[in-house]
């Protein structure tokens, strides 16, 4: 199986291209979409949505990733082999999150690519071209070079501090859900279902209840609840939990008992 | 085959992870895209599109329809055995339209879940994972408990009542059409293609052509046809209905001849 | 393999009926979307993906292509044998472009379709039907009758007058990168990587770099590159070229050494 994320939208052929690709190669195989609405060139979302969907993907699954501001320049193409999987895109990050944790066993430069590459879409050219092979079962070590390292972006970390989970918000979703960095087991450190506790971003202060689902509270309440990611999430029953709170990725978050 | 409808909109991991856990358990399935695009939490257009859809599948398909404010509470997740299909959701009506006109066999509370379920991802927990373990051939028994009845959507209607024809707006397309619940043989009870038929709209009275197809008329005229669906449908040639008339789901409409 | 390119969208049923049908005839087809963003009834458009999309699918594939202001009037849904292809859709020049590049061979005027047929869904009732029956073995000439001519597009040219390429702008992708009509061959002929050209358009005069690739450019930099198509494009290194200097599709372009 081929998984494929990238920027590229849904509207233009690059991803129809890329699938062709695949398909000339690889006519027996199944390619399935994690998402195409990266937000234009944003590595680190296109790394985190890789991060949260690769491992319920069965094992052997070909990840291709393309989010590549650098296409065409130094930037290295390369392949990874995890314990589980391969991952191949840019050596720009991307693939680090993901990789990393299912546990990175070999990297390569990636030296594969169509006859009539191009410059500006290694979706296509290098990537695409390259998990076909592999997935034909062209071994790695004849794609590209081995390499002893790679681009890593840090992993969103939160701490407990005293009576005090500290993180970062990570993630916004079509709903408008908030994605924190702090896990459940921290959560579940200084509260239980039902507490009210204090939510400290940018200065301002929330006082929200902890629940089990949105269903559980009012609508058009600020609630916080362990998502199905196992990480702390501030939602709103149906409604938009970014654009009421005026939330944005990458601000600090404080949560403590008000 | 398995065909998915959800709310889930395309730019997160979340129907990736619903697609992951079907092709893990059965790699061999067809996976089809009804939609993600439902409006968020729209219960009654996702009964709507599924309605429309579900009849065109070839004979034993599964449906997986999640639009779910309700995920986590008391609410039951469902699965449906109609004469036809099986259909796997929760139990507030996004089934109800589809499965009731192909014919409820039996209705079953699904118990079956991931080992790591999720309080707020039932798509991916429950019923990817239920879908899936039906595609291999697990019987409905096994999956869940009988339940006696289940939560159902009033289907949209329309009468004719001496020549007036009443129905309601239910649905508007990408295009801006703007279906009605008004059926093909109320239609042609009181009139032919060519006809001036009166439109009475939250009390506005529009006059327009009754058409065979958008091709037959003017440019920016807003005519009547009948739809691919078969039901009275107000269109304007390459315009938007639903915009130039500000029309909405759920308004009352007349239609008689001027 | 069956190829499917749109304007119908992905919010609505229409996309799913259509491989439902396909699906129902042929259940193990391979279904993949170009794209289903077609702005809506821009026949141009469509004719343009496609003619960039087709030629990396696999020899014998079916494009399905419908963007069909005419729908349900006098203009004929056809069938297309190229060289390479089966290309099926309106005749109203959708799949000249593409069908005309890689060669047609046998035209015709489609006959085929579904028993309950509706006068405006010929996505479903007539092109995924026909195509499902092509890719069941159904020889052309029990679908259709042989016609003689079908509507073309005029193919987007470009010329070298001195020092002077005169083209068009013919796409806007999702980037806002602008696609001319000028191919590498014409631009080879007055410069290098690494030249400043000028570049007129509607009046104005923009004074941009020729270079291999966004990455070796300024952040916001509008510059020209030859894109993955072998054309000279106009884009901004994490930007929107269309946007950042209000450019058009269809907009004259000259382009020769300041």
């Amino acid at each position: 199986m081929i998984a494929l994320l990238t920027d590229f939208g849904t509207k233009d052929y690059f991803v129809a291209e890329m699938k062709a690709v695949i398909l000339s190669i690889n006519k027996d195989e199944v390619v399935v979409d994690i998402t195409h609405e990266i937000p234009p060139q944003d590595i680190r979302s296109g790394a985190f949505v890789l991060w949260r969907a690769y491992k319920w993907f069965p094992r052997g699954t070909i990840f291709v990733a393309v989010v590549d501001p650098g296409v065409g320049t130094a930037r290295a193409p390369i392949l990874l082999r995890t314990r589980n999987y391969f991952f191949v895109g840019p050596d720009n990050g991307l693939l680090s999150l993901a990789a990393e944790e299912d546990g990175v066993e070999e990297a390569y430069r990636i030296t594969a690519q169509l006859p009539s590459a191009s410059s500006t879409f290694h979706g296509r050219d290098v990537f695409a071209y390259t998990a076909a092979l592999l997935s034909k079962g062209v071994p790695p070590g004849y794609l590209g070079v081995r390499i002893a390292d790679y681009v890593r972006l840090e992993r969103p970390e939160a701490v407990k501090d005293g009576g005090v989970l500290r993180g970062q918000l990570i993630y916004i979703d079509r709903f408008g859900n908030v994605f924190t960095s702090i896990d459940e087991k921290l959560v579940k450190e200084i509260a239980e279902f039902g507490d009210r506790l204090c939510v400290k971003i940018s200065g301002r202060v929330y006082e929200m209840r902890f629940l089990r689902s949105y269903g559980y509270s009012e609508v058009g309440e600020p609630i916080l609840l362990i998502n199905s990611e196992g990480f702390l999430e501030i939602a709103v029953n149906r409604g938009n939990a970014a654009e009421k709170l005026g939330l944005k990725v990458g601000e600090q978050v404080e949560v403590y008992k008000c």
